[in-house]
């Protein structure tokens, strides 16, 4: 637990206990100190990192100008973007053969993007996973392009699980295979990375990108939008292979022509600078504070498996949707015994200063996401939570 | 004046001198409070907006969280949208038949999306005029997608100029007739919006968009990309006719298709809540702190008027590129008599303050940018640097 004491310190969080207002359970004192956000995206940042950006804006140190008054063409900035790119490699242990690309249009533009690169003139189907919401979207885009293999669905069975690597039957002369990492709305992540050695592996990590260690080697194209663990909405991380590179057409839009911006190191156009300086510090942040993405792993290991617990040892009264196996360290969807009981649990969540814990828009339910940022207190006091709105429904009329 | 005097009061600016410490002519006094920013972008935004954009980065009013923990599906979040595009609408005085939305991308996304829409399956040419160096960047893009005519080249001239009215013959059959009203590179703008009233009329007012008020009623697309006077880079504002959104050719990818965009309110992916944020408190500063578009354009004329007579008054020691018709408010380009000379001026320039000075890399010399944000008091203090250097290197060696 000694990553947990790191954590506590380095976040600043003090033990105060917290008094929801509207109860007086005695028995329930979960810590808090400020708001928590457990929002799905864009969700919370380190608060170190969003110390140091509020004086960025009016003043950079040794600029003459605050963040916003500085070119993209400063040779301060490249060295902003220079950083964010080393501090992703070190981190990864990526190797010489990948580019890491600062991008505009998050991952709905990358849905796009790499059909356009690697399917619109390619005699063969692509091969997608159907996992949940998100890949869903991916394959819609990627159908624009060309022929799109679904090689294993989880709609009919509510997507609540993941295919184990032996329900996948690849064709090794497949375009490309895509998968999606952790699928945010229904909460399911991939604990290992499928695929097959003679396909080209892309994947959509947006959710779950810098929140634990994996060997980048295998892939030919990862991609991963902000604002999840990585920074500000506003930018995508994009890591191609150079094989891929030469792959790309000829005479596509600049914009949507990997090899533009790998060429141009990221600054192609205008670049978001304000969404890449935050980014930056993010990496520093993870590099220097956190430790590394081991460290940060075993904190959000340890922060989804109290959740977990607090579901599990529910008896019933709340009622995880992934199965066990499948479960996403990042995004934890549970519902209660009724639509009505769930509207009630978010309000007096929020009076107890608890935010962001709808589910998503097409799933209804419960979500809390524990991205980087959302400290160990922070699902202490959800857990406390949890436990005392239990004790107060589980026998009432309305559950 | 009183416009100065108003535009002084509200960026609180104070009239103390400057002293230069390199040199101790007493004749010359500029005013001068802070370091002055006429980077051609990013460039300088309002000090308030700097100084609210700050103070939300912690926490906005209201809300439990800072501006960088708010969801972009969050009430808030829809009332920034929609205040930013209710402002834009109110400066523009524009007619319920434009959508007004909030891209992703830069001006160089858009190169490529209204071609896509208008020329990819057009039979007809389109119409660029190649006034510099983004008109050509445009019409690069455009190629990709189908016939372009260049109407009318200022490249043999080097530039200088920008046609009259009566250079131009348009066919009234052609797809669409694109110019950028302001080429930030040279330092040219039209005064006016050339077009033909058959044929589908697309400005890329990056540059000088919100800097004036205009018509948009001749208008079939309008694009404006940040960072000039809207806002911090990584949003793009597009202005568009009903009757285009209704020629989108169908199955594009989402991302670039102007439907999926407006029918979604520009939040049709992870929004840059950051930029359009920043955005909505400068069109509200433009609004309510400034008074309004023509309000702005005073103070600009009077920027611009103040520099150019530096330079025509300097006897030849500055020399400005632009043809005095085509002389644009927003940049002012001007060369020295050497470049050795040049790198003199930018260097005092930087001691005494001014920063952002040298000219766009393809080009060379000086460009002085004097967007919204540029105060008169910095272009007052740029003149008088202009003068100081000018009276003690015009009879030396070097010049």
């Amino acid at each position: 637990m000694e990553n947990l004491a790191a954590f506590h310190t380095l976040h600043q969080v003090d033990l105060a206990f917290f008094v929801n207002t509207a109860v007086a359970d005695q028995r329930l004192t979960p810590t808090k100190t400020a708001p928590h956000n457990f929002s799905g995206g864009p969700g919370a940042l380190p608060q170190p990192v969003l110390e140091e950006t509020q004086r960025a804006i009016m003043q950079v140190p040794g600029q003459p100008f605050g963040l916003l008054g500085i070119s993209h063409r400063s040779t301060w900035f490249r060295d902003v973007v220079d950083e964010a790119e080393a501090n992703i490699r070190e981190l990864l242990q990526l190797s010489d053969r990948y580019s890491v690309l600062f991008l505009q249009g998050g991952g709905s533009l990358q849905f796009s993007m790499v059909p356009i690169t690697l399917l619109r003139h390619s005699p063969q189907a692509a091969e997608y996973l159907e996992t949940g919401y998100w890949s869903h979207r991916a394959i819609v885009e990627a159908r624009r392009e060309g022929p799109v293999h679904v090689l294993w669905n989880g709609r009919a069975a509510g997507f609540r699980s993941l295919p184990a690597p032996s329900e996948l039957h690849h064709n090794p002369e497949a375009a490309y295979f895509h998968y999606v990492s952790n699928e945010t709305v229904e909460g399911l992540q991939f604990h290992h990375s499928p695929g097959h050695e003679n396909v080209l592996r892309v994947c959509d990590m947006s959710s779950d990108f810098l929140s634990r260690p994996f060997d980048a080697s295998p892939f030919a194209l990862i991609y991963a939008h902000a604002q999840k663990n990585l920074g500000p909405a506003g930018v995508t991380v994009v890591i191609v292979r150079e094989d891929i590179l030469e792959r790309v057409p000829d005479n596509l839009p600049a914009m949507l022509d990997y090899r533009e911006h790998a060429c141009m190191g990221s600054i192609y156009n205008t670049a978001p600078v304000f969404a890449i300086y935050v980014t930056m510090l993010v990496t520093r942040w993870l590099r220097d504070s956190v430790g590394g993405l081991e460290e940060m792993e075993a904190i959000n290991r340890a922060k989804a498996a109290e959740l977990y617990q607090a579901i599990d040892a529910s008896q019933g009264f709340y009622r995880g949707h992934a199965a066990p196996e499948a479960r996403s360290l990042m995004n934890v969807v549970f519902s209660l015994l009724s639509p009505k009981l769930e509207q009630r649990f978010l309000a007096q969540a929020e009076s107890a200063g608890l935010y962001g814990l709808a589910g998503h828009r097409s799933l209804g339910g419960i979500r809390a996401s524990l991205y980087n940022a959302v400290t160990p207190a922070a699902v202490h006091a959800l857990c406390g939570f949890m436990e005392f709105f239990r004790l107060r429904y589980q026998d009432s009329d309305e559950a």
